[in-house]
């Protein structure tokens, strides 16, 4: 198995909500980009399960969300890895397309 | 475990080889980015075990590479998602930052 997906043509952006596009989805992993308008986020969120997220920028700004309002930058190219079980989230400052890697695929 | 990683700022480029950079590795995945110079590649390749691949190219373009000298464009924003055990790699045509998921990590 081996497929190319252009990420960039295939997912816009929403005025109401975020835009999401499932990407891959497997026993391995579940992969989904997600793009946000500027002012838009993926709220703060967890799941009690095992397993690990990868989270790039691939393009815009903002902050990664974590327990407590904590906030990190979030630029193009930073990259957040966190346990399913930990609360994160991201709130985009500029219009961003972000990309998610879920392993095992919840 | 949360964490920040600042890939753009920790993993340069060289003028002889592919940059590597071990992004994370954990039971769960492996993250690894590499960025070439126009003309460097990732030789195709494979591993014969379970498992599958998300490559994603967070900037500049080239030709993603498969099995008896195939390719395919790779341009930013796109993502080739491949079987470990199948042949793939990358070629830059201009510099090219990449961002690789393994699940489950080799």
């Amino acid at each position: 198995m081996l497929k190319r997906i252009e990420m960039f043509k295939e997912n816009g952006f929403k005025d109401n909500a975020l835009s999401n596009f499932l990407v891959h989805d497997s026993p391995y992993m579940k992969v989904i980009n997600f793009n946000l308008k500027a002012g838009q986020e993926l709220p703060v969120h967890s799941h009690d399960i095992e397993g690990q997220l990868c989270l790039s920028v691939m393009e815009g700004r903002g902050e990664f969300l974590a327990k407590e309002g904590k906030t990190l930058p979030a630029e193009t190219g930073d990259v957040l890895v966190s346990d399913i079980a930990e609360p994160h989230g991201v709130r985009a400052q500029t219009d961003m397309r972000i990309l998610v890697t879920i392993a095992p695929p919840i």
